[in-house]
């Protein structure tokens, strides 16, 4: 995400109750991760049926789970948890069809890459956020 | 969802594993209700700053259920209960922020109505998937 | 789209400036075609290959279009023209994409069916604008 | 957007009657300003209700712009070009309703930056597009 505009929602978040001891570059890794999930499975759903559903549901989610960070102001810790354990399996749902036939597509195994690399960041939400209750 | 279109989707969906006990009707109601919800809070969301946001990621939460629903084969019964628990949390947090003011607004308490009868829908599918298992 | 939250939105709209002569029905039908072409669009796109990409596009295009209408103050009519002309196109290109192998696929005629039925939908809205104008 | 997934997918394009021509770094730096100006106008969307409906519009059609240039088999130019109008009124929309009170807000400003960046890249989209035809 860009810089100013991470800076300004940083601003902004910190003054939501419960959010001053948020780690600001995790949730920025967090919602980076989710972007190029998104995009890596939104190709990676052209390439093949196998893995095409999967790749769709995860490219949703990532997106909902993303700008959902983007509005925290509509979510309570709750809430947030119950996203990233869902992004989370997701992922990894995604990433398991993905690995399957890994070895015939470039594609299918850079996306499986992204959602391993997805799955980390959001695994890094939560145990920031465990820490901070 | 369109009853030729639902025919078509549970022919397809009583093929995969572990689904042969699904009943549609169940999980038919469930698309609605999240279609009903995702554009109750779209509209709700133009209404006032105090639960937009919270209608936003509703609205986004419920679209990508339902998707994932028309697309049963990119989920499995794990990441589908995530799923139900993220979208019921969702409609949790954008319900008590439109409740919040339902006496000022026809909008947000139609909204609010929309969110309950998604979260029953959501919570009626996880019984539903429950007894299946 | 619900009677009572169509109601609601329909009193916002009638206070916008340019609105008044917007013949609600017609553009209730217009976010009701978007939304079943998003549905049968989305559960075509895990049926094959050879349509798949067109459907995903027109399943978002139609869903941006839908939350556009329902967010009227976001649009004057200059962009809701041209949204409504690249809704047409996405829908004309799914329609034909699935056409081609419609007898093989009872899903991706009804598909093809909804897409028409949203090019139509689209088409009075912009009728209707023009001659409001 | 990742260099490696660009690579694959570039490749896959190329395959493409009439995708020949096409230069890859225009259309990434058209993928990558839609993905900016999705994040701008999600984090803008939550500030003033001024703005927040042309915001929430512009994400949605910024990022189904992005999805559909990612999934290029599913789009010939004519349709092509009417998402790329259509994206850019959504754009200018959004930038108008932004600048009207930028110097209030320092994420109006940025978001109404964005905007600007996005219709500039959609513009050498259509140019490149119109040249290769």
């Amino acid at each position: 995400m860009d810089q100013m505009m991470m800076g300004a929602m940083s601003k902004d978040m910190m003054s939501m109750p419960g959010m001053q001891a948020m780690d600001m570059s995790v949730m920025q890794a967090c919602m980076d991760a989710c972007s190029a999930c998104e995009q890596a499975c939104t190709v990676c759903s052209t390439q093949m049926m196998d893995c095409a559903p999967a790749c769709m549901n995860c490219a949703d989610m990532c997106n909902t789970m993303m700008r959902s960070m983007m509005r925290m102001q509509g979510m309570d810790s709750a809430s947030m948890m119950a996203m990233l354990d869902a992004c989370i399996a997701m992922c990894q749902k995604c990433m398991d069809d993905c690995m399957r036939h890994a070895d015939m597509s470039e594609v299918c195994k850079m996306c499986a890459q992204s959602c391993q690399a997805c799955m980390d960041a959001c695994m890094a939400m939560k145990n920031m956020m465990m820490a901070m209750s």
